[in-house]
């Protein structure tokens, strides 16, 4: 068990360290040079420098996240025997010689372990874990204090429609149509329907309004002012000269491309190379690849149940893992992976919300001459109580189930593996032996924290950013839900952490990375669906149009729906019952909605000016709406500044007292 | 004349500077260390590290621009007498013991003086003329050279329409139909036309299709390569780390806020103060003023006759140098006064081309029952081929008169005046002085280059950019138009800058400033416009709807045009002549393009089912265009990077042996 080595050894050099630490001739930025006001200002550590640096103590002059990296740095340009290459920790670890290697949990922290964290512990966790992941949760809890307003605004509608309720003019002529007769939704087998047993479904749906427009310039003010926020964290974490380092080359790739080798154009040293030809061929197979895995999934899961999805699903992780793209570095690598996995996790969320938003009910035809596919199976209906419906709900069971089991799924699964580790632990040496473990056995027991872990947490977090915006227009309420969630999700987050996980390598990192550019994606795509989701999915639209017409909403139910000849039903989509045993009577005409002619007119359920009017209602207003929000945000990008004015004014102050500093070191000359 | 005296000390400065220029501590970065490779490093320079630097010539080794701007730092610096506040040129010239100060012209540009330059200068300017307007050059060839692709395609997209004219099914309809009467378009005095009368304008008209995506993203692609060619241009010309000083507080601004002092936040030092209410009181008020005469100008210029115009053009000037804002720095104040002046300029010049393109003839009823301004002035029509001929005209008009116009008061206007001082000169000294001038005497002489010289070239071009791209859907001909204008326009400034202006004082810049923001914003617009031109404007749409229908354009003339029964007419509106010395006997029906019922029909002139089905395609053909655009804009952006592959190794390449030379340091101590 060379992993106790390791770790003892790791354990004496903090230990060593901490007496000659601020001796190391390595640039780190954490010190403070007394300037002649009470600001203080960071520059690079040198030893050659040292009296200029104001050391209170040396041990903890250098914070816990620094000290790791330095450790590290060390470990890996460490001579184990004589010989060319032979050094470095990765390559120890690499031929088995160690199990693992990593710094160790300390016992400050373990107050922690016990109690949930109940505070926004960035700059905490930015000490102790290093400024990746102080980042992570900086964002999430600027994107959790962001969900505050949208959440207030998303229950005021909510509330608002509830106590508005009886003053609906279309709910109540909907619960009182007890004598309008709805068409069966399905061949055969569905029955007819009143109108007026939908009563219930209308009255919920009737709130929706009013917050569309507010909803999408919030996330604009979220971006923006995230811009902001992280450009105070990366000053104030001494970050904003911090550029990444050359990247090492990935392993794969030195491995397949060894042959050719190419002069590096930066480090002048030769290096396997990728050719250009190669390197695109391989890229639009992968994206194409890519792109029809995705289609193929958003298909089948639109169409098919879920068992099949779920082959589906993990054929195309394999395919993801097993992708032709061969990206040079760890960082490409990264990205690429990410772009792909957000996509396909994107689509795999947001597949049949889109579905239902925009195509269920809208291609299916009209009773007697529905379209079939492979003219075979009807096509899915909507609920007789409109398409908006069919979207609330999948939304409201999405994301209450979902994130349910995500939260359980992030908390549990690692619970459950230290459970089980600490089990076969008592087993092998008796159930005293856990006290008098050190720390680093203690630790190892841990899961080790998988190399996309803050991935799969900006993943989750992002996802439903997505879901949330995207579809805001459908479901007030999604905001607060979002809310709730990651009120117990920044705990939990900072509670596995800390527990269940070994503590990773600290790394630095000035922003989130491709994540802001799908971030502004997503903002842009809400938008758009917004704007659909309003003029086609709602009927904000034709309700505006028959109340600009008519001058108020009287009869508007009536208007909405289309009569239908029950002798005109194709034989295949006959229904079983006539209606007699509901109605009385065998049914003779059934409505249905949509605006088509009735059978007795001249040009039978052809389409009536009255549809043609809607449409055109429709489009013009997506049209305005966009242009509209967009101008907006765009108004707002522009008047809010990238960097506080008070930041950008300490910043421009160090320019000039540098400057200023630098004259007078000539002249003295 | 103490002006002489001046430019002769400026000319032994620079005479007495050549010996011991190299030796000033100042800061300027032209200087080429020489490390292992060909490639060579710029570096700040500084007189204790002279010795790291190669020197050939120390007459030529700052540059021409990098000379004069130390010139002027030396005498903004210079005491003229003993006590405080007793230095510097400024001071001088305002209380007028100088007249002018300014770099002279030197001999080796006098070759260019008498020849028209015909090679890109702008390596060559920018030596001579400094940053700022070496950056104008090259972004004016570049605009040029990208003009080339855009002008070539409309030129054969135009020629393609003259060859196929004879086989457009619809010009041909137009042609042969003599026996289609159309409608008067104005009250009383207006004839009956024949539809063969307007012939010739189809037969023009046919040639508008095909080329609008393209030349959209065309602008896209232009923008994206300008900005990496400014990356290059700014890392050759070693502007990359350079930023701007800390500005100077304008005189107006102290004078204005010399009672309250507050602690400049950078300096330390005391300055005046605006107040925040104070400023953003004043913003808002001139930005409404802005916003109320660009309207009313906008408004005017589309009502009346150019008189009025004028005036009311010279007002708002008059207003936009009187407004209420108080920008604290002269960059400020300079971006400020540009996007105003830019916005007054934009409506000027296209506000008749927006009325045209979207509200000529749209909103003026119909036959019968015209729609009129306070109930009395019918609005203007359309020309009966169509709207797009009025646009199509009214954009070649204004291209080709403008652009003459402009080059002509360019080059004419400084032209006279030199001739006028040149005349008086020789009468007061007599024919022969002239040659024995000094060169200060003779560029004293010359126009000065006013503060906003380089301001009204960019205008110029801009105002250009922005007419040639967004109505290039209407006129295909308009990128070709502004390409021949630009050859010689390119030429006329060179020219111009070196023979009939002063040397203006060089500056440094890093990039075209706030038109670049400008430019996307036009490229952004033209987007919508042109979506807009095509659908409603131009006959496109309907034609795709009635080929989409019938299956081919056979009677499309015929069913594009309403039918009106001549005995409907209001009273005011009957036409003096029955039409019967052009047809024979009296009009009983005449056509009017639009999509209404006859009027025997049940609901006479209400839109037809036809009117609808149009005005939807039109909707949906503007969102499917602007989302298909913005789209692939998107992503061209996102495919071409913002600094071009080799300059990025360069930079990198530079930053690892910085890194690795203080490694090295670091190493040996």
């Amino acid at each position: 068990r060379y992993a106790e080595h390791l770790i003892c050894r790791m354990e004496k050099r903090i230990n060593k360290f901490r007496g000659w630490l601020p001796r190391k001739p390595m640039k780190f930025d954490d010190t403070l040079p007394d300037l002649e006001e009470n600001e203080s200002f960071t520059a690079p550590f040198s030893r050659s420098r040292i009296h200029h640096f104001i050391i209170h103590n040396k041990d903890t002059f250098f914070n816990n996240a620094t000290r790791s990296r330095i450790v590290h740095h060390i470990l890996q340009r460490v001579k184990y025997e004589e010989g060319k290459n032979k050094m470095g920790l990765n390559r120890l670890l690499s031929n088995n010689s160690y199990e693992a290697a990593f710094p160790l949990h300390e016992v400050i922290f373990q107050i922690f372990r016990k109690t949930l964290v109940p505070l926004m512990l960035c700059c905490c966790f930015r000490r102790y874990f290093g400024e990746k992941i102080g980042l992570y949760f900086a964002w999430l809890g600027w994107y959790t204090g962001m969900l505050f307003p949208a959440a207030l605004v998303g229950l005021f509608v909510f509330l608002y429609g509830i106590f508005t309720l009886e003053h609906c003019q279309v709910s109540k002529e909907i619960c009182q149509a007890t004598d309008i007769i709805m068409c069966p939704i399905c061949d055969q087998y569905c029955p007819y329907l009143r109108l007026s047993d939908s009563c219930i479904y209308a009255k919920v749906l009737s709130p929706q309004r009013g917050n569309k427009l507010y909803q999408q310039l919030l996330s604009t003010v979220f971006l923006e002012f995230w811009k902001r926020r992280r450009a105070v964290l990366a000053y104030d974490w001494d970050l904003i000269d911090w550029e990444e380092e050359e990247d090492e080359i990935r392993p794969q790739f030195e491995a397949k491309y060894s042959k050719k080798e190419r002069m590096n154009p930066i480090s002048g040293k030769p290096e396997p190379y990728q050719a250009f030809t190669d390197k695109y061929s391989r890229l639009i197979v992968s994206a194409s690849g890519i792109f029809f895995m995705v289609s193929l999934h958003a298909f089948v899961k639109v169409l098919c149940c879920s068992s099949v999805c779920m082959s589906i699903q993990s054929l195309f992780l394999l395919s993801l893992r097993a992708t032709t793209e061969q990206p040079r570095t760890e960082s490409e690598w990264e990205n690429s992976f990410t772009l792909k996995m957000f996509l396909f996790q994107f689509v795999n969320l947001n597949s049949s919300t889109f579905y239902i938003a925009f195509f269920l009910g809208r291609f299916t035809g009209r009773p007697g001459a529905y379209l079939r596919l492979i003219n075979r199976w009807k096509l899915e209906e909507c609920h007789p109580s409109g398409c908006l419906i069919d979207l609330c709900m999948q939304m409201g069971i999405i994301m209450v189930l979902k994130q349910t089991w995500n939260n359980f799924m992030e908390l549990g699964y690692p619970l459950i593996q230290n459970w089980w580790t600490r089990r076969k632990l008592r087993r092998e040496h008796g159930p005293k032996a856990k006290a008098s473990f050190p720390q680093w056995e203690r630790d190892y027991n841990l899961q080790p924290m998988n190399a996309y872990g803050l991935f799969d947490e900006y993943l989750e977090m992002i996802l439903q950013f997505g879901f949330t915006t995207i579809f805001v227009a459908a479901f007030p309420l999604a905001p607060l839900l979002a809310l709730l969630n990651n009120i117990i999700e920044i705990r939990l987050d900072a509670y596995k952490f800390v527990t269940q996980w070994r503590r990773p390598l600290p790394s630095q990192a000035k922003d989130i990375g491709i994540w802001y550019g799908i971030l502004e994606g997503i903002g842009i795509l809400s938008v758009i669906t917004n704007a659909f989701v309003i003029a086609v999915t709602s009927d904000f639209i034709p309700r505006l149009v028959y109340a600009y017409k008519y001058g108020c909403m009287m009869g508007y139910v009536n208007a909405s729906l289309s009569v239908f000849r029950v002798s005109d039903f194709e034989k295949r989509s006959q229904p079983k019952t006539t209606g007699s045993e509901l109605f009385g009577d065998a049914v003779k005409y059934c409505r249905y909605r949509d605006y088509r002619e009735p059978p007795d007119s001249a040009e039978p359920y052809s389409y009536t000016l009255q549809f043609w009017h809607v449409l055109a209602a429709r489009l013009a207003f997506i049209i305005v709406f966009e242009h509209m929000v967009f101008a907006i945000k765009t108004l707002i990008a522009y008047l809010i500044p990238d960097l506080p004015k008070d930041l950008r004014d300490r910043m421009r102050r160090e320019k000039y007292l540098i400057q200023e500093m630098m004259y007078e070191a000539e002249l003295e000359r």
